[in-house]
């Protein structure tokens, strides 16, 4: 049996659901893939940071991390090391990067990941910020180092997108993606055809956890903008940058408009697209009215999904959860999973 | 560059669509993933065999399947031998098993898939037959010797739907699928809900190639409960059998039934499915009413689709073509793709 030690730099919900995964699987990963997965080290902005070379036990790391001492109240050899030091002097060789992401300077995640893939770890993350803004740089440098740089997370959630177009779709030629790509803003949608208005599906979906106190990256489209660079990053070998996708979102839409678009056999759908034309890309965020029949129209709540459009097999669209605790922290499990399968050979 | 040998039992339409994307694209492959695959042995049962160790040159063989001569009009080292003298006397490392499917014997395919692994060299197949009816027997035995089995071209066309399930979701903890697996019946239902009678819509789909003269398998219901049958076989561990599926067609809708349905908000959809329930698998084929917001229902023509529910993510619905000469073909190039993926390490 393999053994990865890990070092998770952020403990919010996506750091928490992959613990609570490992913590209620390990046996089961065990035996169906001869692997296991060691947390030896937590880094949090608020909760403190706790590092042990013999491995941190989950159950009372998820209850540390709630309970008024933070997580420096557990019985670790070591207390209050920054996430530099924890990438640089753990025994880790995996660092699962879960900061929040900052889609401006992608900092501090990106240098965390530089710094871990510097010192020869191989990286992990849902973090968008770095894959959006520095991803050829993070590649080649992975590559320079023999090491795996995952980012499985960063769209779609755990629902493994980014793999299906890298593994089984490559050969195919991927010339076009377009999907939806944020639930908050497809729930509030979804609220607003049910006869809401835009102000009270937002604070519905504020009520439910889906969207932020200040909910600007979400309903303006910023959130779709980086994932559509990251897409164009990945699989149409493009320096895109986010303020080169032409972004529109949901905040003009009346129920007037979604009246009209009822009428017409049509939904709305924040849509976020990229496509090569000619020599160029061409990448746009955009509420858009889509026949009922659309393969996307029929996404509602807080789902996401993606075409890809390939010139071998036409159309292939991936539905599924596009966040929740637990479906996000399973695409860090995807992406060390895939990481486990390549190192076996 | 590794080189692959090839040799291909039965060349109709799916082999000929694997050809042809041979044809076009080597190039790519070669410079993408540093892979050639040389097609050096074919066998028909009415168009004659060829085998040259030295590889065949695809343009030909693609020219002389449909010209007078058939393949034995071609310059090559051997022509005669029959399926067995290929499999285990041609220099071939991987035998692509394409021949037309018998779901109720499996033959001739199964012959060939067992001689294959017991010479020691990795299977391909699109054939439905032994998939469905020998798939542990198979399955250990490429392990006993080494080998890879793949059979992703069995459900859904080229669309990666099996190894989406084996290698991206099987930590996810999958208990039930349910999907439109049969292109033909889709057809007719959507035709039907577009006004056409049973009997017409059948006609159309004959007429566009997608139905057979004899439509039962498709109609009927058993060219899904096969598929059924494979999905239970990969992915619940099962060793069910197509009687053990509770299978209904498409033959006695009426237009009243579509229009009834359409009043409701609902759309009629030949599903496929099979889920564990307690230590017992219930696999069923059968027309099914679901609501406009299903995301099956907005599959529509030829389409298929199929969702994984899963412990950790939910629900993952994966829709494509589930037909077609280029796209099944694809089928084929995905599984050597793995293979070489894991031969490389």
């Amino acid at each position: 049996m393999q053994t990865y030690r890990l070092a998770l730099i952020g403990f919010g919900n996506v750091g928490q659901g992959f613990a609570e995964i490992l913590r209620d699987r390990s046996a089961d990963l065990a035996q169906r893939f001869d692997v296991q997965f060691q947390i030896v080290a937590v880094s949090t902005k608020r909760r403190g940071s706790v590092y042990d070379a013999r491995g941190l036990d989950l159950a009372a790391l998820l209850s540390a991390v709630t309970a008024p001492g933070g997580l420096e109240s557990l019985p670790v050899q070591q207390r209050g090391w920054d996430p530099l030091r924890l990438i640089r002097e753990s025994n880790a060789e995996v660092v699962v990067e879960v900061s929040p992401t900052d889609l401006q300077t992608a900092e501090p995640a990106l240098s965390h990941v530089r710094a871990a893939l510097e010192a020869g770890k191989h990286v992990v993350t849902a973090n968008k910020g770095p894959v959006a803004l520095a991803y050829a740089e993070l590649a080649a440098l992975a590559r320079a180092r023999g090491k795996t740089l995952g980012v499985e997370g960063t769209v779609m959630g755990g629902t493994p997108v980014l793999r299906l177009g890298q593994e089984l779709l490559s050969a195919a030629g991927i010339h076009q993606m377009q999907g939806i790509l944020n639930g908050t803003t497809n729930y509030i949608l979804t609220q607003m055809e049910n006869g809401a208005t835009y102000a009270a599906a937002l604070a519905e979906a504020q009520a439910r956890g889906y969207a932020e106190a200040d909910p600007t990256a979400d309903v303006e489209g910023y959130d779709v903008a980086g994932k559509v660079v990251i897409l164009a990053n990945l699989f149409l070998g493009a320096g895109l940058t986010p303020a080169q996708v032409d972004r529109q979102g949901i905040t003009q839409l009346t129920p007037d408009d979604i009246a009209a678009a009822r009428a017409a056999g049509e939904r709305w759908k924040l849509i976020g697209r990229v496509e090569r034309q000619g020599g160029q890309l061409a990448a746009s965020v955009r509420p858009t009215r889509l026949p009922l029949a659309h393969p996307l129209a029929g996404v509602s709540g807080a789902g996401n999904a993606l075409t890809f459009s390939t010139d071998l097999l036409g159309d292939v669209t991936l539905a599924g959860a596009g966040a929740g605790r637990v479906e996000t922290g399973y695409a860090i499990l995807g992406d060390l999973l895939a990481l486990h399968r390549q190192t076996r050979g």
